[in-house]
C-alpha cells in the first residue's frame, strides 16, 4: 500500500535479511528495520517492531527460513528445533505465527531453498488473501458507509491490504463514500497511531475516537458496520483479537449493528475447539502505565499516565464468542461464524 | 479525606477566596489553587482545575457568592446577572452547577452575607450527602467485594467522600475486603490519575484497567458490582455521566453484573424529563490527540498519541437509559431508577 508515492509491503525478505516497516516508530517516523539473523527477527516480533496477525506470521516464516540459512552442520537438527521453539515463544496468541513456522519447518526438511521459498509463498499468499478479503468484504458496503474498526487490521498488520481495512480500501477505490471511526485501542493505541496513519495515506475520511466513546457513537446512529480483525479463530467461530473487541461486539449486538470479523483461513486453528482453549497473552503493565510520543518539537518522551504507585491489568487479547459475530469475511467469501461453515471452509482448503 | 496525614476537602471558601486542590496537576503534584475573584473560579471550572459534579457545584456556588462580594453599586443587577450567565456557561452538563448558582443567586437577593452562607451550606451539604451515600451504598457490599468504577466519582469530584467511591471507603473502614478496578477513562484519564490516587491515599487495593478491558474483566468473573457517579439525572432515571458510562452499563447488563449510579438528589434535574433533553458537552479534540504527564525525571511533557493530521471525536458525556441501571444510591437511600421512585424522592426533599 501507499506511503507517500511509494508502494510498500509491511515485511519482506531480501537474501538472508528480513526487512520490515518499524511499526513502533510509526506514525512519527517511517523507517525500514533490518533483521539479519533469525533471532533479530524474533526480537522484532516480541518487541512489536512488527505486529498484527499476518505480518507476525510472515515474519515468523521468514525467521524460520533464516534459521535454516544459519544452521551449522554440527548439531543442525538441535539448532533448528531450538530456533523453532524460540520463534514460537515470541507471541503466544497469534495463530498465523504457528502456522507459518510449522510450514517452513517442514519445507526445510527437503532443502534450505525450499524453506526460503515456502516463507516467500506464505507472505505472498497473505497479501493475496487480504486482497480477496477486500473484494468479498466490499460486497457488504452500500454507496455510503460508516464503519467502526478496532486496533489495526490494515495492511500494517498483514503483508499488504490488511483484513478489516481491506474492504474499506476496495470500497474507496470504487468511489463509495466511506467514513471510518478508528477506536484508539489503549493501551498501545494501534487505532490512533496505525489505522489513522494508514487511512490518511490512502486519503480516506476518518476520525479517531476514545475507547470510551463506542456506545455513544452507536447510540447516535453513526455506525453502519463494525469490522475487526482476528488473531486466532476457534473451530466453533469464537475469535481471539485485540483487547476491546469483545466490548465492541457486545455493544454492536445491543445497538443491532452488524459485527464482522475479517481474517484469512490461516487464522483458524484446526486444533482449537472453542475460545476457552485460547491462551491469552498478558503483557507488561508498563504499556498501561506509560505512553510514548513526540512533543511539539518532535522529541519522543515516555510519560506516566497512571498515578505513581498504582498497578495495572493488561491482557493483550480477549475472546469474542461466535454468537456475537454476524459473519467472518475470509479470502474464500463471507461465512457465518458457526462450526459447520468453518468446517466446510477448511475442507475447501484441503 | 486523606492526603498524607492531612484531612482535606476538594474546594472551600476562606473570606473572599475560593481555594481548591489543583486537579489538573494531580497525581503528579499536590497543590492548592486560589481563586480571588469570581472569574478566576469560572476559569478553574472550565479549565477543569476543579472537576466532578459536586465539586463543580460547590465551586459554582462559591463563584456566585464571590460575584455578590465583587458587585459594584452602579449596575449591580446587571453585573450579577452577567456573572450568573458566565458561571453557568463554564460546563453545560453538570446539573449541580445550575442548582448551586440558582440557590446562591436567590439567597443573595436578601444580602451578600446570605449568598456566602448559602454557598457554604451547599458545600457542607454536598460533603454530608456524600457521607450518607457511603453509608447506604455499603449495604450492597458483602465481606468480599470486587468493584468496577469509571472516571472519578471520589472525594475529588465532590467536596468530600465522593459518591461512587464513598461506599468503598465505608466498606474498607468496616474491615470488608474490597478490590477496586479503576477504568483509565480516556481521554482525560480521571480513573488512572484521580481514582487511583485517592485509593492509594486510602490504602485500598486496586488495579487500573484500560478502557478496552472492561468486557474481559467481567467475562473473567472479576466484577461483583459496578458503581459510577452521575453528572445529571433525568426525571425518568436516565443518567448523564462521563463518556464510557453507557458502554459499561451495557456490558454489565450482558454479564448480569449489577450496575449502580451513586449521586446526591441535587443531581436530579426536575425540569429534565428524560435523557434526550440533556445537552452533551463536546470538548476540544486535543484531549484525545495529546496526553500530558511526567517523564522519569518528573518533567511534564505534552505528547501526541494520535497520527499527525488525523482528527478526533470527543463527547465528554454519554446518557445511560434508566432500564440499564440497577439502582440509584442517594443520600436518602437506594432507589430504583424509575419515574415514580424519583418523584417520591424529590417530594421527600420538599
Amino acid at each position: 500500500m501507499k506511503v507517500g508515492d511509494h508502494h510498500y509491503q509491511t515485511v519482506w525478505m531480501e537474501g538472508a535479511t528480513v526487512r520490515m516497516i518499524h511499526q513502533n516508530e510509526l506514525p512519527w517516523h517511517f523507517r525500514i528495520h533490518d533483521c539479519n539473523r533469525f533471532n533479530d527477527s524474533c526480537d522484532a516480533i516480541s518487541n512489536m517492531v512488527v505486529r498484527g496477525a499476518g505480518a507476525i506470521g510472515a515474519t515468523a516464516g521468514f525467521a524460520m527460513a533464516q534459521a535454516f540459512l544459519e544452521a551449522p552442520s554440527d548439531g543442525r537438527e538441535d539448532f533448528l528445533y531450538q530456533a523453532k521453539k524460540m520463534i514460537e515463544s515470541t507471541r503466544p496468541t497469534a495463530r498465523n505465527l504457528f502456522y507459518a513456522v510449522e510450514k517452513v519447518f517442514h519445507a526445510g526438511q527437503e532443502s534450505i531453498e525450499s524453506a526460503v521459498n515456502e516463507a516467500q509463498a506464505i507472505a505472498a499468499k497473505d497479501a493475496d488473501d487480504s486482497r480477496k478479503i477486500g473484494y468479498f468484504g466490499n460486497k457488504l458496503f452500500g454507496r455510503k458507509m460508516r464503519i467502526l474498526t478496532h486496533c489495526n487490521a490494515g495492511w500494517l498488520a498483514f503483508v499488504d491490504y490488511g483484513t478489516a481495512l481491506s474492504p474499506i480500501y476496495v470500497a474507496h477505490q470504487q468511489g463509495k463514500e466511506v467514513m471510518v471511526y478508528a477506536g484508539e485501542t489503549r493501551p498501545r493505541g494501534q487505532g490512533a497511531r496505525l489505522t489513522a496513519w494508514e487511512l490518511q495515506n490512502e486519503q480516506i475520511p476518518h476520525l479517531v475516537i476514545p475507547d470510551t466513546a463506542v456506545a455513544s457513537l452507536m447510540a447516535a446512529g453513526k455506525v453502519d458496520l463494525v469490522i475487526t480483525g482476528a488473531d486466532r479463530i476457534a473451530l466453533n467461530g469464537d475469535v481471539a483479537n485485540k483487547i476491546g473487541t469483545l466490548d465492541r461486539a457486545i455493544l454492536a449486538k445491543h445497538f443491532k449493528v452488524p459485527f464482522y470479523v475479517a481474517a484469512p483461513t490461516s487464522t483458524i486453528d484446526p486444533v482449537c475447539r472453542n475460545g476457552n482453549a485460547i491462551v491469552i497473552e498478558h503483557r507488561s503493565q508498563d504499556e498501561v502505565l506509560f505512553q510514548e510520543g513526540p512533543d511539539a518539537e518532535g522529541n519522543i518522551h515516555k510519560i506516566r499516565v497512571v498515578s505513581p504507585g498504582s498497578d495495572a491489568w493488561n491482557p493483550a487479547f480477549d475472546v469474542t464468542p461466535s454468537k456475537l459475530i454476524t459473519g467472518l469475511i475470509t479470502e474464500k467469501g463471507i461465512i457465518s461464524a458457526h462450526h459447520q461453515s468453518i468446517k466446510a471452509l477448511l475442507n475447501q482448503s484441503n
